[in-house]
């Protein structure tokens, strides 16, 4: 079957997979870790076979520990899908009711967005995770993996397929891709697929966005700052500032900038250049900084770059102001962070700075959501419209206009005579 | 200024505006009506210019009347800008709240798009109203108009720009373009627009859709459909059908193609075939149909065309799940409508037909933001996220995460001595 084929396919298995109740879903999820539970001996050798494969190839070692997939990850698994039945269906929630007129109610119920694209690297957890994230919102997938992890992929998938299908999910809902070629035909394909969803390295991310008419939910890079304003607490912002740099280096909400206000440089940048240096992180600074203290000297192309590493630069601002453009011109419109005794400065640099997420006296690495507790993650989103942010099960899904009427014509509330409509907000929910 | 001047100024404005109040935004607004009631000759005398320019030039009568912006049409206008001020601002609205740990709150808060591309033809009533709904929204515009419109469009833009500035409004937030290649510089402009809204015919819209990598809130076309099921009530299948073709033609809510359960076809087609002739509908119809009444024939083209006018395609289905296939397959998402006497088959309709509108037994031209008691309306969107279906103030808008703490770091929540987050729901709004 060629790729337009499976399209279609998984089309059409969305609209029956649409009116699934709750319970089936949660059946199905229920059946797939039971399976990945008791075949994780299985799905360990498939993986030792796509390590070995890997270390061959001298693949390097953050990639390698990105492709394991054993007992440990299956367990983790297994947590995401019994958690994941626990989380309430987002899909038939009415987000608004309204009579129109007496005997013509108009119901906003939510639904699955439709077919989803997945890509992504390397990670097989990856492919569990989203696959059954797209599930319990209603959604069909077609994904497409790496081929490093072609074994571990496979397996994983017949494995879901076999198990959701048993517990009477569409057949068709979820196809793995394993073609490169796929991946450039499935981006052609606005009529059949809704939403693209890429998992991997920025440049990854960003290829897939600037290849595709399809709305992308995502983000490329994490250009995410610090800023420490006039009036800060100094140890917290050190804490603050070396947790959001090093508590985990390699990921998109780490900081990559550190902003200081010029009436705190003198007395803090000494005692950031002491700590960054104590835990292997380089500094590179601006000017004015560099006359503080012994750096690096930072350019216009530090301001634009997501180390992903224990790098950091420091920019002396003066003004909040000042700290909000550059964020603005610079950042990624992920996360960032002012860390200030003074609660208005605070609220002033959250309603200016234009990001996803803006936080006051907390490290950028709660942007995240598990620690928000939305109980799972599509991704992050780094995008203006449907979803912000730590994306979860809400985002994977829209809504549908319910309007039923008993024979209700709009001639009736038109021209001279109109009737007028009510428009009465209602207190129930659509119920089939 | 050259164009992308114009967008900087335009980002730099939307920054700004997101900040504005509710009170100053609604004084903005009211500035704008009572300035367009005080200079409504002189606009009247603009609008007059380029009615007699677009009728020297021979154009199209129902182009000449969109084109009119007369002291009618002002008057509505003033009207719509007097009832988007009594619409509660849509920004800044607590979406949730959520204490993470103690004295760690999250805040899910409404804020603008940024700044959104209007793309319109020839209808000035539209620079009113889109400009005006994107203020209260807090979102800076670039607009282009048509060029038939230009006299007209450019004395609206200027008193709007004029009193929203005397205002308070931040200065760039709204500017009219009027050169054609700007459309064409708009639509690659992805770093600074965050939103496009077209308004204009099919073609127009979907030329839009297919050069741009901005998201696009708008529909190409609307091949809305009636399906008369198998147990309805004839009389009101026929009001019904009437009133959604012919009640007026050339909207994108009007129904182009009616379906026809095999049960009913031989009653109701007849009666149809009377009542169509009697208002100068063309019916079109597939072979079973023509077998019962005397029409053209219909073919796949008719399945896929949006008339906008008085003719209507006419199919004879064998089931329910026929006629969802065949809107699922031919139609745009748009509206949808089943006649239905069985209500467990109208929810079975409504489930499976993958439409923002789906509608039991009432006609598909009440698919309508004002209609829908929304207050007003930026348009309809058949995209598959963000907003569907008839778009109030609510689908300019998104939202930031909203995290303050006291100095909270990720690595207390990490490792062997893990914090646990709390994940309490809290019921509040976020003040400032």
């Amino acid at each position: 079957m060629d790729i337009k084929q499976t399209a279609k396919q998984a089309k059409a298995a969305s609209i029956q997979l649409a009116a699934v109740g709750g319970e089936t879903k949660n059946e199905a999820l229920q059946k797939v870790a039971r399976a990945l539970e008791k075949e994780k001996a299985v799905i360990a050798s498939a993986n030792k076979l796509d390590l070995e494969k890997a270390a061959k190839e001298y693949l390097a070692a953050p990639l390698l520990k990105r492709l394991r997939f054993d007992e440990e990850k299956i367990r983790e698994a297994v947590d995401g899908l019994n958690s994941l039945v626990g989380l309430a269906d987002p899909v038939g929630v009415t987000l608004s009711a309204m009579e129109l007129d007496k005997g013509l109610e108009l119901f906003k119920v939510s639904c699955p967005i439709g077919v989803a694209g997945i890509v992504f690297e390397s990670r097989p957890d990856a492919l569990v995770q989203i696959s059954s994230l797209c599930l319990k919102s209603g959604n069909a997938v077609l994904m497409k993996g790496g081929s490093e992890a072609a074994n571990t992929n496979r397996i994983l998938a017949d494995i879901i397929t076999r198990e959701t299908l048993a517990a009477g999910i569409p057949d068709g809902w979820l196809t793995l891709l394993e073609a490169r070629s796929d991946v450039t035909e499935m981006l052609a394909m606005d009529d059949h697929i809704d939403l693209i969803i890429p998992r991997g390295s920025n440049e990854f991310v960003r290829y897939i966005m600037e290849n595709t008419n399809i709305p992308v939910l995502g983000h490329a890079d994490g250009i995410c700052h610090v800023y420490i304003d006039k009036q800060a607490d100094i140890d917290m912002a050190i804490r603050i500032t070396m947790d959001s740099k090093t508590q985990y280096v390699a990921v998109c909400n780490a900081v990559e900038t550190l902003l200081v206000h010029k009436d705190m440089a003198e007395t803090i940048l000494p005692k950031f250049k002491d700590a960054l240096t104590k835990k292997g992180v380089e500094i590179r600074g601006c000017e004015r900084s560099a006359r503080l203290i012994d750096v690096k000297s930072a350019d216009d192309e530090d301001w634009r770059t997501e180390y992903l590493d224990l790098v950091l630069s420091i920019k002396v601002v003066d003004s909040l102001k000042d700290a909000v453009d550059h964020i603005n011109r610079y950042g990624s419109r992920h996360t960032d962070v002012i860390v200030t005794a003074d609660r208005d400065r605070g609220i002033r640099f959250m309603d200016y700075v234009d990001s996803a997420n803006v936080f006051i006296n907390c490290s950028s690495r709660f942007s995240d959501g598990f620690r928000y507790g939305l109980g799972a993650e599509v991704g992050i989103s780094t995008s203006k419209i449907h979803a912000r942010g730590p994306v979860g099960l809400e985002g994977m899904v829209i809504y549908k206009w319910r309007l039923i009427g008993n024979g209700n014509i709009v001639a009736d509330y038109s021209g001279k005579d109109a009737k007028a409509f009510t428009h009465r907000p209602l207190q129930k929910n659509f119920k089939p």
